[in-house]
């Protein structure tokens, strides 16, 4: 600890500039203060999102940047008044790793909705000025309120991607009300839409998966759809007319809103967690004509992050993963985007060493 | 009432055809049946709605066409099982005489979704087959069911646009919780915007009017908004960001639906009672970014109308109005399709006679 407390420097697997794959180098992690944990990172999971950012295609970016939010690892290390955290615990770390603490949002447990902004996992400039580096890492250190506790029962590298995959589906299936007596549709069984059906199930609702085609049914059926239909058939639409309580969009395409509107039972819910980038149009008689709402949802809060976490130790949930080497990062870059995941790819950091 | 009832022809305002002035003529109501109420009309409003209607532009009409859904007027006449309501009674009809009664959003109240089709006031194809007339007429014929009690205590001729300007601001106005603590926007001070100004006031909101310029502004302010801003003016937009817990919009005509967006709080909404022919852009961003809704609501249901009309007299609220004989009609459509009302044109039906 000593040594790298005094250089900071630590292994990752970043971009060296927007048009670049990832390599090895090392990079700065910030001294152990005395709200931090030092976390010796075991696993880390690669998000649809990180490939975005590292390629510059959400802005400007300032590298060598190494990406990853889905962070799980030992407590290695912690500041002299941290009380949340002790060394030897499991731990994790999501999509945020600071927020200001005081504005409203803030004390409501929405850290993602800071007034001041959240401060990304990577890429994000702490309050300290720095320039975060995510999880495709041997180490990280995070004050501790932004770091969850893995509880007990989880597999550790299937619980990296419930730091980003769990949270964003959980938090708008328990807050729009996904639970028994009700129906939802997933829409997507990617990284985030197979977390989706297994909460959803959890939750006691009865879920539909709604996919381009029914080549994942197997897969869907299994994680606890009972419904699977194929949206590139027209009748889907007809036969599921105003069934839905719930329809929460995991696609970032831009898809025919106001077709999955028409799924929804009056006072029902579409909720995206995906964000496509163009502006999507949507027919207000489709909305009004049966109280409904198109709504979104980013994340979840820090308390919310942890209650999912032991919902799904609860109920023996986490993601199914593709565990890869390092060195097989840019490889699953690709395959992410030609989608071909089951359903997440999880870095061994081990093979970083 | 005998003669009424043998030759079911009383006096109305309609439209001969689809391009055509309304004139006087005759129209046909059933005879009263063992659940029917007649009901002598005492002054009838006039909804934008119904320039939309009979002049084609909503779709197909069958002529000649008496529009009107914002009905009050006295019960003269019951059929033999009725039990709702007496001889002698002061009652209102809104935009809905039928619905099938056993789907489930009937049973739950909410008639105006039923899934058979809620019977429109005027120009819907009823249970018996006949094609609806609305209450630009001297009398009506209505199932006891879809009859309102107006309660004491409100002057007739500004209750009557309750019954749709009313219950249509009033149910999402309850529906999205404006009350003490909540910042409510209406968008829009025309026939809904005002009674929604008054209502959310009523209600205990604190109430910010955007419309497009300030020439309203005294209006809105006397009417129970506290704040005004112009919507053409861009430093509204900044000033205002992240601001409202609700906004109600009650224009038709496509708005910038991103820009309203950014005005709601995180967990706000905006909810459209206007219906633009055009579907409007989204930015699923400006959904995601602050777990915002972008929601639609249709009037309300029966007892829920009730409850609004019961709500108003409490709070001592009608609409603002300017009456007007039969014979004016016509020139009131000109003005309320160059917004030139304030803020609603009541029929005085006994100009009829």
């Amino acid at each position: 600890m000593t040594q790298l407390v005094s250089t900071r420097l630590v292994t990752a697997y970043a971009a060296p500039a927007a048009a670049a794959p990832l390599v090895a180098t090392q990079i700065e992690r910030r001294a152990v203060g005395a709200h931090d944990v030092l976390i010796e990172i075991k696993y880390s999971g690669i998000c649809h999102s990180d490939i975005h950012t590292v390629r510059g295609e959400w802005g400007e970016q300032s590298f060598p940047l190494a990406p990853g939010h889905e962070i799980v690892g030992v407590v290695t290390e912690i500041g002299a008044e941290v009380t949340r955290h002790q060394i030897g615990d499991t731990v994790g770390v999501g999509c945020m790793v600071n927020s200001c603490g005081e504005c409203d949002y803030c004390l409501a447990g929405d850290q993602q909705y800071c007034r001041q902004g959240m401060v990304g996992t990577y890429g994000a400039v702490d309050r300290d000025g720095s320039t975060t580096q995510g999880g495709y890492s041997t180490h990280v250190v995070v004050t501790e309120d932004f770091v969850l506790s893995i509880p007990e029962g989880i597999n550790l590298q299937n619980a990296a991607p419930l730091l980003c995959a769990g949270i964003t589906t959980y938090s708008p299936l328990k807050r729009w009300g996904a639970g028994a007596g009700r129906k939802v549709a997933i829409v997507g069984l990617g990284g985030l839409g197979h977390m989706a059906v297994k909460i959803a199930a959890a939750m006691g609702a009865e879920v539909t998966v709604l996919s381009q085609t029914l080549s994942k049914q197997e897969d869907g059926l299994r994680l606890g759809a009972t419904h699977y239909y194929a949206t590139s058939n027209p009748e889907t639409f007809k036969e599921l007319a105003g069934s839905f309580d719930l329809i929460l969009n995991t696609v970032s395409a831009p898809l025919e809103i106001s077709s999955y509107l028409g799924l929804l039972r009056v006072d029902g819910a579409m909720v995206n967690v995906g964000a496509p980038a163009e502006p999507l149009p949507v027919n207000a008689m489709a909305l009004i004509g049966g109280r409904r709402s198109f709504a979104g949802s980013m994340i979840g809060g820090i308390a919310e992050t942890q209650e999912m976490l032991d919902f799904c130790a609860a109920h023996s949930l986490s993601a199914d993963i593709e565990l890869i080497s390092a060195e097989q990062i840019n490889e699953a870059y690709e395959r992410v985007l030609s989608s071909d995941v089951r359903y997440r790819f999880v870095i061994d950091t081990a093979t970083m060493a």
